[in-house]
């Protein structure tokens, strides 16, 4: 754990360095991806078959290649009933909230007499990575599944590795339960390839979502514009500025939500008491000592965490800024006035009985947050993201009179006379 | 030009060939743009200097880095007033139009007491790569920088090679208009890693928008992560489906003002009269011997261009959104039917006054629209490409208390204990 005072004469530069350091994968796989996807696009199914079998060590023949509605009903049916009245609460709730995403159409005609307006619609189909393994969550399915179906998509695939063919009976209950269309027993980059290309089991889909390791990442970009697909994503990470009124041991636990997600994630506090913060940081080995997950959080906490104090949280903001963090906890006196002046955050928890983790499950707000300063230009996963918009224009005769000539001068200045021809041949008529 | 009949037996298979032919570009640039933006992260300024002296023959020391305000002022002022006062009539329109785009802000309180919310920010800064040469269009300027001025965003840098040191005056008194805060004179892949990365010179940006070439489009799809960037752009397209009242040669110069863009455009026309057809098609070659561009569309046009003719306008929307052009224009009587039902097109223009290079200029809506069949999952360029939205929760004891439990279930059910422990050591306190 990395210990900062803002008063120290090094501060701003040991800061700047936290801010660069993205903590992302250098491993490069670009090539080994190009060659996956060629051989997928080229080889449709057989490709699958081959690479699941090396990569998952199942036959797809025998262990089928996908899990039909029955078996994700009867996932769902068998949950243990605490289970699953948390899963239908978080069902639910995340419902709410992206159903008041909704966008709406516009339809006026302006005094020009040009009628201007825009529509939006949902793609035709989704797909949805899902991990296999330690990253297999059944709250990432809901989170990626519901404002797809929100939005109105017909048709929502879920592709998920089943290493040596064992499937997640949670994954598929939460696959009943958002109305997923069709699930694949394949993952990887190959799963990828074929959710963009089609292979002939697999139609081919518009948008691809959802979290995946460093090969599903390459995956996705690489097939931008093939396909949409949600922001690339880096390790977790949590901002948490806290005051000395906190308990040290909630902020120590909220911390620890992060680090024990992965080795990579980052957890960073800021606070305005320099006792406070060696009080947090004894908690926190207290909570670490007492975790299942102690192995991973405490190699996240030692590598990648941050306690910084400073004179006052008028200082919080500029640093919050820079860091762009996708979770930001605010556990001080008034919240309220500290996120006004906070403008790239993934999503800010007001508050000290707001810990980030209700965000993860059961708040509403998408748990699919930009990453790795990403929140300077992006935004978790909506609606919007299943959807586009179309714009359209109708003009009448009176119309084209009036803004069509200056349109005329334009294409004829930027050497486009087929442009001006269009117009000036409708003009005077 | 591909002359298909919706009645013939082939039909079915020849208009598949049309959809799946995406006319881009196969070069593969993407080492050499690896390259390139290496070496401008590496050696900033310097390698900024060194590509602009290979690639477009002048030294940035003596030619001058930047183009200042007073320049892009001169430019203004300098225009022919019925050109300058055509630029000011889009600039008020598109302004006009982006404006409504603005999205609201949102906070509220839920049955169960948990606030939620999502506040809208500009991005700090964005970056527009405006082409040189042929494709250097002061609307297109106006195009990008406008949305992100209208978004609230602070700095906006363009970035234009300007070959052998000449500058375009159209596009700098555009700039002025816009009000675009710097112009540096460097264009290519080099001038993407420039704004992605900083140098001395230029302070990176967060989002990067606008057309370029291959290379351009290469190493915006490299940095996508590094900064938001706009969709992926292929050559232009338009779909026009008219009926046997429209002037044969009002349609045919819609169809040429795509084909003048470039080789690699595709004009289509759906029609329920083949006799039409015909006469569109003789149209076609009475107005390309007329064109200044007529080389460059006479070679879209032959290669790419393509008439259908379908026995009912019915069976038009199916086969739009199998093209999900990029422009689509309804010259029927009841243009409103037919677009109603078509679902993926990037802009749709109504009726048969309103021909499209209206909307390129001074309609309002963007004219930066998806290409290649990607507006069945993208939209035009818009306010929201230089925003992002930030969520917040907040939850008071009695909130924790009605959802926090079954975040505990869903994060010990995922083996996530330290979310369970955030939350449970909130609870009954």
């Amino acid at each position: 754990m990395l210990r900062l005072s803002a008063k120290d004469p090094g501060f701003a530069e040991a800061f700047a360095r936290v801010v660069s350091d993205r903590r992302e994968s250098a491993v490069d796989v670009a090539a080994d991806v190009a060659a996956i996807l060629r051989d997928v696009r080229e080889r449709g199914d057989a490709a699958l078959a081959d690479l699941t079998a090396k990569f998952d060590g199942h036959d797809l023949d025998q262990t089928g290649w996908n899990v039909d509605a029955a078996t994700c009903k009867a996932a769902f049916d068998a949950l243990e009933p605490t289970l699953r009245a948390a899963l239908e609460l978080a069902a639910e709730r995340i419902r709410a909230y992206h159903a008041a995403q909704l966008p709406e159409n516009r339809d006026y005609t302006d005094a020009a007499g040009v009628r201007l307006g825009a529509t939006w619609n949902a793609v035709d189909a989704a797909g949805l990575y899902v991990p296999g393994g330690r990253a297999a969550y059944p709250s990432s399915l809901l989170m990626n599944a519901i404002p797809a179906k929100v939005a109105g998509v017909e048709r929502l695939v879920v592709v998920t590795p089943t290493p040596k063919g064992e499937v997640n009976p949670l994954v598929l209950a939460a696959a009943h339960l958002a109305g997923v269309d069709e699930v694949w027993r394949v993952g990887g980059a190959h799963a990828v390839g074929a959710l963009a290309y089609g292979t002939d089991r697999i139609a081919p889909v518009d948008v691809v979502t959802g979290p995946g390791n460093a090969w599903v990442a390459e995956a996705k970009r690489q097939l931008y514009g093939v396909v949409g697909i949600d922001m690339v994503a880096g390790p977790s990470e949590i901002l948490v500025i806290a005051d000395a009124k906190n308990e040290p041991r909630r902020i120590a636990a909220d911390l620890l939500s992060q680090a024990e997600h992965d080795p990579t994630s980052q957890s960073i506090l800021i606070t305005d008491d320099a006792a406070y913060a060696d009080a947090v940081a004894e908690a926190v080995e207290l909570e670490l000592a007492a975790l299942a997950t102690e192995k991973t959080a405490r190699e996240s906490w030692n590598v990648n965490g941050v306690i910084i104090d400073v004179a006052s949280f008028d200082e919080a903001p500029a640093l919050a800024n820079a860091l762009a963090a996708e979770h930001v906890e605010i556990a001080t006196d008034d919240p309220e006035s500290l996120m006004r002046r906070i403008r790239h955050a993934g999503s800010v928890f007001l508050g000290r009985m707001t810990p980030e983790a209700v965000g993860d499950y059961v708040a509403g707000p998408n748990h699919v947050l930009p990453t790795g300063r990403r929140a300077r230009f992006s935004s978790g996963l909506s609606v919007l993201d299943f959807m586009k918009r179309t714009s359209f224009i109708q003009l009448d005769a009176a119309a084209l009179e009036a803004i069509g000539p200056a349109a005329v001068a334009l294409a004829e200045a930027e050497g486009l006379p087929a442009h001006a021809r269009s117009i000036s041949v409708r003009l005077n008529s």
